[in-house]
């Protein structure tokens, strides 16, 4: 199932950000800078040449200079180089895998994921049939510890699935405990539900999880910055978590101990201007420790309930659209044909997906796509004979008076 | 066991007062204002004639006015005259319970009760052995539901004994489930603990804590604004809330539904400017709620542990004096009597309490009295050879950091 690349997104750019990928170590801030400087296939052109424009070089030593350490940008671009390899051998095992590349520029590429800057991620591997940039328009990461308790294993899946329920998408990391709990309730809630690993999406990790992984791809997408067969070290979980703080409009810690992985996304999402909300548990447990340090410090606010969740994160669109006038319309977010779809959508009775398709001008796989997304972002709902607009007092009424 | 009146109450006033005390109903605010503009003597002879200064009527119309009420003195008069009993009945009572009356003006008197304004109490009965104005220097109330699920009651306890060994005096209602473990933990801690009730400290409600009520006169004391043999009502228990509040330096709600009394006593806490705090709980219990919400509205601080709540409530005398200069000094709040007998006790060593009597030029029984209150507020400790200065680190320390 590829996706469409949106305009501006031509075939050797994206190669070159497959070359690029296996290159630099994803959250590579200087490579960031680069690609965001000349684009990708210019600098996959120079790093392979091992020589950098002189002005982007110039401007990284004085970076450095500012940041008090030494500038090793000749040594930097050799270690990228020596990682090179065929781009097209990556594009095929994904494609074999089932997997699809989604870069910047592509209509799934999740927009908000912009707000990381520099260390924005080079492009996203993703596996499974829900669309990458609808499910994560109201999304909401639930993140905790593996060696979770009985009582956090329940709140989490208790949590996700209302928020499921809701139309929300629950994003975590696919873990054990706190994120196998949030994934599980998810997908018992009917929304899509998102994976985010710290290996490519074609590998196991934990290797119980094959069975989740493959409901998640089925109900939901699992997303990787790794290129395909790539293996989970402790480094990538933490580079990995700045991903899921920043697909979604807030981070819950539903349990983690004093120092944990969990933590280390909250203080991702708080970076990014998330909302950042942590679950209270009986003090007589560590494993709610980093939870109540988060709520006594004021990092977090104290929730109880996907109610008081949603009241938080608010209406469609107006979180993570950087620079929006006059009232916030949650159909900004949508691209010309997602919304042509949406017009084609009746507000009462019910359509079929073909008699859409017809209407809104697009092919019928097109439809598919665009009418998945539509209804994981709350826009549009099934019904027995097809699907027709949910109305939008569900989604906007909190948006007004929530805030 | 009396104790000695201070400077400034004579007799008749304290006689008044216990008459007030069955006249008016406790907490009476106009009762509170006619005390307070003519003294207790000339307030019960007013109120016994049936008419009161035409100046005190006309100030109290005034107040009525500006509230937006009736003002019905005529019928309030009478309502409290017909109401009353020789005091020395109720003295004479009390007294053959072992119990002792402390008013304004006592030395046993806790000023910080003042900050009740025209709520204050008219008096106190006391029962117990300890020195109520010096156990509560140092002091915390500890509140929470009756119906407390065994997490609750353990983590009371645990607090409260904590608390009570660093030297901290746990102030809470005698009531089921929390109160009584708060106190249960307190008195395993060896400092003193306070109950205050909302019948007469000759009263056992409830009925089971009769054992409870006997150790905490033992090892610390029961009040009440109520005279002997007066029963509990619901609205007593109300207004018996804010003395907890007002006594202590800030509550801790343990466990709370979302209407309970423990809320009640919140609200006056923080009316009080107290230090408000609340102890998280599994969000799956309803016994929690109340303290989740008083978390999430940002009134109470969330506390997981005996050092966040004295982290809190911080160093002995500044929270509580309403206007010091100068770096608080933790005897500022000692009588001339009490401070000759700490200035008796040996920093090193240690002084039997006869000795220490007689350096002090104090009888035995003032000399006995002193120690125990100095003691319940961390001044001095009991050793194998009498009593010595506890170190002032332990005191001051946090004060100078913990804010």
């Amino acid at each position: 199932m590829e996706t469409t690349p949106g305009a501006g997104t031509p075939e050797d750019e994206r190669t070159a950000r497959v070359a690029l990928m296996r290159m630099a170590e994803a959250g590579d801030a200087v490579m960031g800078r680069l690609i965001a400087w000349c684009g990708p296939r210019r600098a996959l052109e120079q790093v392979r040449r091992g020589s950098l424009d002189s002005d982007f070089a110039a401007k990284e030593a004085e970076i450095a200079d500012r940041s008090g350490r030494r500038s090793d940008l000749t040594r930097m671009v050799a270690a990228w180089a020596a990682r090179y390899a065929d781009p097209h051998a990556d594009l095929a095992t994904g494609r074999e895998g089932g997997a699809r590349l989604i870069v910047p520029g592509d209509s799934e590429w999740p927009t908000q994921l912009d707000d990381l800057g520099d260390a924005r991620p080079f492009g996203l591997w993703a596996d499974g049939r829900a669309n990458l940039r609808f499910a994560c328009l109201r999304s909401v990461a639930i993140v905790g510890a593996r060696a979770a308790t009985p009582y956090g294993v329940q709140v989490a899946a208790q949590l996700a699935s209302e928020l499921s329920a809701r139309g929300w998408t629950v994003v975590s990391g696919g873990a054990y405990g706190i994120d196998a709990a949030a994934h599980r309730g998810a997908l018992g809630g009917g929304s899509p539900t998102v994976a985010t690993l710290a290996c490519g999406v074609d590998q196991c990790y934990p290797r119980a999880h094959e069975d989740l992984f493959r409901v998640i791809r089925f109900q939901g997408v699992v997303v990787s910055e790794w290129p395909p067969g790539a293996h989970p070290t402790r480094p990538r979980f933490l580079v990995r978590n700045r991903v899921i703080a920043a697909l979604s409009r807030g981070t819950v810690v539903v349990q983690a101990a004093l120092r944990s992985g969990a933590l280390n996304t909250a203080t991702h999402a708080a970076g990014l201007n998330r909302h950042l909300m942590a679950v209270p548990g009986p003090i007589t447990a560590e494993t709610s420790e980093g939870c109540h340090m988060l709520i006594r410090s004021g990092k977090a606010v104290c929730v109880t309930s996907a109610d008081e969740v949603i009241d938080l994160v608010g209406s469609l669109g107006d979180d993570l659209a950087p620079e929006r006038r006059g009232p916030a319309r949650p159909r900004d977010g949508l691209n010309d044909e997602t919304l042509r779809v949406l017009e084609a959508v009746p507000a009462r009775g019910g359509a079929g997906t073909a008699v859409i398709a017809v209407e809104a001008g697009v092919d019928l796989t097109t439809a598919i796509g665009c009418l998945g997304g539509l209804a994981a972002a709350g826009f549009v709902e099934p019904v027995d004979r097809g699907w027709r607009l949910r109305r939008q007092d569900d989604l906007r009424g909190r948006g007004d008076h929530g805030r």
